[in-house]
């Protein structure tokens, strides 16, 4: 088991990344203060794992929320069923949530989490590779607006994630690329012996081998947990890892939230980041290569949807919340492993990535 | 114009309290930091001040939302209308929100800040004298839940409160009362000669003598900025400025939220405290006495709804988030000017309270 400590002073919490973490009580121990524990989970999970989530708290009282499946239902109204629960089974300000599931169960159960009676405690224990290497890390939480991704939320720490690799094995082969996305992103934004590791274990990663999964989410959480440190609530460089994000985004909205996993938006996102790069004159040639068949090689798309035209992105991403005072700011990358975030885009530039990436 | 501050480190924000301060423009500017500014007002409040507010904000893009009037709509629901308003018109991270209202107004806007975006600025421009001395102060946010008042939110400090006397004038008898009742709360739990104070001045505070109002606001104030930076997000020793709450939510749960102001049920909550923290030995009955004199004489009820059963005020406070662990966790009185918290509460006693303050 490896174990990394997230450092944010008296929020400071620890990841564990290992086989057999779900069920170990001890761990789950550990970190939990009062008697209540409350379980919000999906319809998809549930029959793979909460059963030994269950068989790890006894001795509290335990309740449990079942969501339905999909980033569609991150909503207000979704959110709203566990509040329900919460109260019905009488939890008070001492409870701990746990989240036992992908990106959309943590946001929702973290938000449900920073919101119930002002705060209280939550537990990540995320089943999708994505969930391991991004959002489980770094206390982003919250639900989708109809009119924007993310756009309601909190800064919410968990006290505890345990990534349990074992579940890895049964993960679509969709989503293991789209968690391979922000994999490949941390290499992109800070880190290039990491990103050449990639390209000489992806392979090794499609096939899910034990020990090179166990590194790419220890590396990645490592490269994470480095950024949050600096900057908890995204003041500044924590915006590197948005990298790709506000094109996906707006791609994740135009074909409505749930069609393309965030993973596969953010893959064709970062192309779409890295070819602006070049044709700004920051990216070389060969980097903008080497970026795109590493993504490319994970299975993720390289190009947006063929009907998203020039405006709907503008569109869709002047109401993302990377706009700074109605101007456009984006990630962009100088080199491989080195990123940089600016407002100053040509537009004319921006057109050509437009055409450029769109698919056939 | 007093000015005080409240100081909680980076967060620390000056609250202003006098006459002419809804439409200074120049106090508004110190602590906006962006170009975008987003009023939230209700039905009643905008015919009245929001043309004020409106002129003193020239040169920011502002757009406004007008909510439904009372505590019924202080809602997930109607709180969502905020965020469809700042989202359509493109608000983004650097906006500053601006309730312009009583608590209600207060708690929803800044519940609303807390979370768009994963928290945005905002300024309260109480104007109940409720507002004044005790929401505006102290970064409680929040809506109310079926199942319990203030059960979903968060704490998010204002970068300015203006509390502007000039609108008490307007302000119906009811709602000054329901102020006046948390104006008690402080000389009852912390500061006896604030409390002697009110003795000698009630009148004055009733018939809306200005010096009476802006003393009487500005030493609430100071209370409760005292106790917020001792214990932000109620750890501990804030709990004593929930005296006569868990009675009071109570019966606000009771009776619907909206029929009953905050203040009332509060008054009487404040009564049951007094009656049982004198059941128990604490309190003398001279004090018991003065303390129910004085609220009755604020134009306060000092009973319970006669319909309430004390079978429904145990099943109410039960979802209290003041409930500690299962266990019920009251603010009671030693003396006028000395609260304390216990958990240690013989149900015999309590009964009797319930008993002895049910209306008829």
């Amino acid at each position: 088991m490896h174990t990394l400590t997230v450092d944010l002073a008296d929020r400071t919490y620890p990841i564990h990344i290992g086989k057999q973490l779900i069920g170990n009580s001890t761990l789950l121990a550990e970190r939990i203060r009062g008697r209540q524990v409350y379980v919000v989970t999906n319809e998809t999970i549930a029959p793979l794992y909460l059963d030994a989530v269950l068989s790890s708290v006894q001795g509290y009282q335990v309740d449990t929320t079942i969501l339905p499946d999909g980033e569609q239902h991150k909503s207000l109204e979704v959110l709203n069923r566990i509040f329900d629960g919460l109260l019905t089974a009488r939890h008070n300000r001492t409870t701990t949530l746990i989240a036992l599931g992908g990106g959309v169960v943590g946001d929702m159960a973290g938000f449900a989490a920073a919101c119930y009676q002002r705060g209280v405690d939550f537990i990540q224990i995320p089943t999708t590779l994505l969930a391991m290497v991004d959002s489980s890390v770094g206390g982003k939480t919250g639900v989708n607006h109809p009119l924007g991704k993310n756009m309601i939320g909190a800064f919410h720490q968990p006290r505890l994630v345990l990534a349990d690799t074992d579940v890895l094995h049964t993960l679509p082969e969709r989503e293991l690329a789209a968690g391979i996305a922000e994999v490949i992103k941390y290499g992109l934004i800070a880190d290039h012996k990491f990103f050449e590791w990639l390209e000489e274990n992806m392979d090794a990663l499609l096939q899910r081998d034990e020990q090179a999964l166990a590194y790419a989410i220890k590396r990645s959480c490592e490269n994470k947990a480095r950024v949050v440190a600096l900057d908890e609530k995204e003041g500044g460089v924590r915006a590197i890892l948005n990298l790709g994000h506000t094109f996906g985004h707006a791609i994740e909205a135009a074909q409505g939230y749930g069609q393309w996993l965030h993973g596969e938006a953010v893959g064709a996102g970062m192309v779409m980041a890295a070819d602006l790069s070049h044709r700004r004159g920051s990216l070389s040639a060969g980097d903008l290569a080497r970026t795109t068949a590493l993504i490319e090689r994970a299975g993720l798309p390289i190009k947006a949807p063929a009907d998203m035209m020039p405006e709907d992105f503008l569109s869709l991403m002047g109401v993302d919340k990377k706009v700074l005072d109605g101007r456009l700011r984006l990630v962009l990358l100088q080199a491989i492993g080195e990123a940089v975030i600016t407002t100053d885009i040509e537009d004319a530039l921006l057109q050509e990535t437009f055409a450029a990436c769109r698919g056939q």
